[in-house]
């Protein structure tokens, strides 16, 4: 097996990710979380809210609706533009990303380039394919009354997308913010949501999913300072991926993205790729946006967008710099980080070793043997205090102690306490490090 | 303007609620969070997450996705019956639910009943209507390749629905659950995202929208335990909503939901009504679904749902109790049981007497005057002190100082802080309650 299958194999076993609608088969692109899975994604969300937000003063929440009004996605060019390109091989109708099953050639391939490629069908094998068509990824419904046989005018009418990115819920209450409480500027807006791409072909566990969690800042400033705040934003963003979720800093590379591979407004962006199982791959993106959203807003509205600085009295429409950072992708390289196979005393064994602000567990409080009804008296009365002083704190008394270490080794717990028949006379008790395995005695009111 | 309106007023002018979209002039049955109201809700939800999941030793997290096989929906009677009945006034072709628009109806109304209502258009005032025809309230997209012009049979096979209810996302995870931690019964599931209605007329703001975030558990148990588990969950609902959120005892009434308006599979459900500004509403909801769901999923998918007791080795379906609350309906009843207009000295005012646990900022500091730099730099350093130590302090120099209170009052901030000039000579502040508006100097060092 591969690390990633690996990772996955170890998220399914324990807990922490299953696929979606796992009971009927799956259902292709989406992933549900199980009990540790969302507490680590939790953790991972709340430090960057607590890091981006609560510790900043200029840095303020929204939380916007995932159903926007469809003149959203004509402003911002996602109705005409945000498509990949679809082939149809002809003889088994099957359907793929153009760019994604022939080599050489990128997203705005044309018929004629896929053909001179000569690519044969991956499912049938024969090389006889109808024309190159935009697939727009975002996912269409209807709002409102409309039903199965009303005529496509009508139904056109009532059409709405999920959103493709959080990115509009937050350029679309800029106003709002501005007449509410009027922050100084430079000042961003942040959002943590889900956001929904119909992407032809899902992969890569939850890499490359339809439905995303995603966290975004939209930091608006005057137009003169963008590089200066660019600059923050970036030092920002490693500081919180190095020293908050612990990301290890030389698994993290820049890439400065070129001029023609830079989507059409913005003048500057940065993919922070990582290390992931299956090569590097974007872990997040930092853009300079320019005033584009806000200007395309300005027009499709008819609405000012404008913002007089306090200080200067100028009138200018704000620039913004953008971090955007898909939680999926993040969770998957905090756990990619932390998941280690190692031998300790000649025994194979898998270990997550998560950071401890991210672990679903601090602790683990253990009756040496569950048979003892002393010790389990005792270990519970251990357990009972520590979950007053912490949370996350778990009881395991399944199978034999080592059958227990391995378990909360494969979980991440930090440290397993256990209390045995030495605790019952001197109070003390044993607390293994899951990262080295050394065991200590440490007394109970020292814990 | 009712209370109702005056506190959707607040919202907006204060920066907790806007109407979703709105620089678009709207789009209906959505809301945006703004700042404050972002702040409020995550205290709200982060507040029944420690309550029900992180407290307790027998609820398990689960973040299940959106979008999810459309078998659950068949399974769950989704596909066939959430429904509305829906009528179309044959002159201005508007639609409306009938059983919202004709008296004495309810929502199993046939065409004849309807019509010997003899209601007229809310609209043109004719009295010329259709059939009533039953209206699927899930919304529906397609999943992968399908394009504008795919036959109809195609398109129906990569039919999906956004989610009605969160609960299947926690009945589809049962078996992966159990396959992967085991736990002892009872145990609950808790969920906490959103679920999407199309809502022929949404309305009474944030009580009746489209897209809501939903807080549910479903807590399994053996089934000839449900009445006293029932109970259990009963009182724990009451505890949390008056002594965690602090909803006042006495707006929250039981209504044991007779025979006959339960859902079919429902043997007991009681809905906890609160007195809304409008009128009692329901607030949440308590159900004993028998094990209606689990063995719907074992029909349907072909696979055991069965749990065998630790203890007695018994093998059964567990049976189901479910406490379900709407997020937006919780922050309404929060909001309302907050928003208080009184008179102080002879001069009204609005204020927002939110629990100090919830109020998005716990302190507002201050100087006197913002034109004193010197008054200015101390505030500073006492804000900056009190950042320290806590989250949410909040700064203002906006305005006068009876502004501002009339401003932290309005945002329900329970202190203000202000720095004057006898802060320069002794070192005390000035603290004013929100709700008294009385002042006492406080020591800085005591703050």
């Amino acid at each position: 097996m591969s690390k990633l299958e690996d990772i996955v194999s170890l998220c399914k076993r324990r807990g922490f990710i299953f696929p979606g609608s796992d009971v009927y088969g799956g259902f292709a692109g989406t992933w549900d979380f199980g009990p540790l899975g969302v507490t680590l994604k939790k953790k991972i969300m709340d430090e960057w809210w607590k890091y981006f937000v609560e510790n900043r003063e200029d840095i303020y929440g929204i939380d916007a609706a995932i159903l926007m009004n469809p003149k959203t996605w004509e402003a911002s060019g996602h109705t005409a533009t945000f498509a990949d390109p679809l082939v149809e091989c002809k003889e088994c109708k099957s359907r793929f990303r153009a760019d994604k099953i022939a080599d050489g050639i990128n997203e705005s391939v044309t018929t004629e380039e896929f053909l001179a490629t000569h690519t044969k069908c991956p499912v049938c094998g024969k090389e006889n394919w109808g024309p190159i068509r935009k697939f727009n990824m975002m996912f269409t419904t209807h709002v409102g009354a409309v039903l199965p046989d009303d005529d496509e005018k009508l139904a056109s009418q009532n059409i709405a997308y999920l959103r493709p990115e959080t990115a509009q819920g937050i350029f679309t209450n800029y106003k709002n913010v501005i007449d509410t409480i009027y922050p100084d500027l430079p000042f961003g807006l942040a959002q943590q949501g889900k956001a929904f791409r119909n992407e032809i072909s899902p992969r890569d566990f939850i890499l490359r999913d339809r439905e995303c969690s995603q966290m975004e800042i939209e930091y608006f400033v005057a137009p003169d300072t963008w590089e200066e705040n660019f600059e923050i934003m970036r030092k920002a963003q490693h500081d919180f991926l190095e020293n908050t979720v612990m990301l290890p800093k030389e698994n993290i590379h820049e890439l400065e993205v070129p001029k023609e591979d830079r989507a059409h407004y913005s003048k500057r962006t940065i993919d922070f790729m990582f290390d992931y199982p299956g090569g590097e791959q974007e872990l997040m993106g930092l853009a300079y946006r320019t005033d584009f959203d806000l200007q395309n807003i300005a027009r499709e509205s008819g609405k000012s967008m404008d913002y007089r600085d306090k200080k200067t009295n100028q009138v200018f429409v704000p620039h913004v710099i953008e971090p955007s950072i898909g939680v999926e992708r993040l969770v998957l390289a905090i756990l990619s980080t932390a998941y280690t196979e190692d031998e300790i005393n000649g025994e194979k064994r898998i270990v997550l070793k998560l950071p401890e602000n991210l672990a679903p567990f601090k602790f683990c409080v253990s009756p040496l043997l569950k048979n003892k009804p002393e010790l389990v008296a005792k270990a519970k009365e251990v357990y009972t205090k520590l979950r007053q002083k912490y949370n996350y704190v778990t009881w395991d008394d399944s199978g034999n102690i080592g059958k227990r270490y391995r378990k909360q080794d494969e979980i991440g717990t930090p440290k397993c306490i256990v209390i045995d028949f030495d605790t019952l006379e001197d109070n003390t008790v044993t607390v293994r490090d899951r990262d080295t395995t050394e065991q200590i005695r440490v007394k109970i009111d020292n814990l």
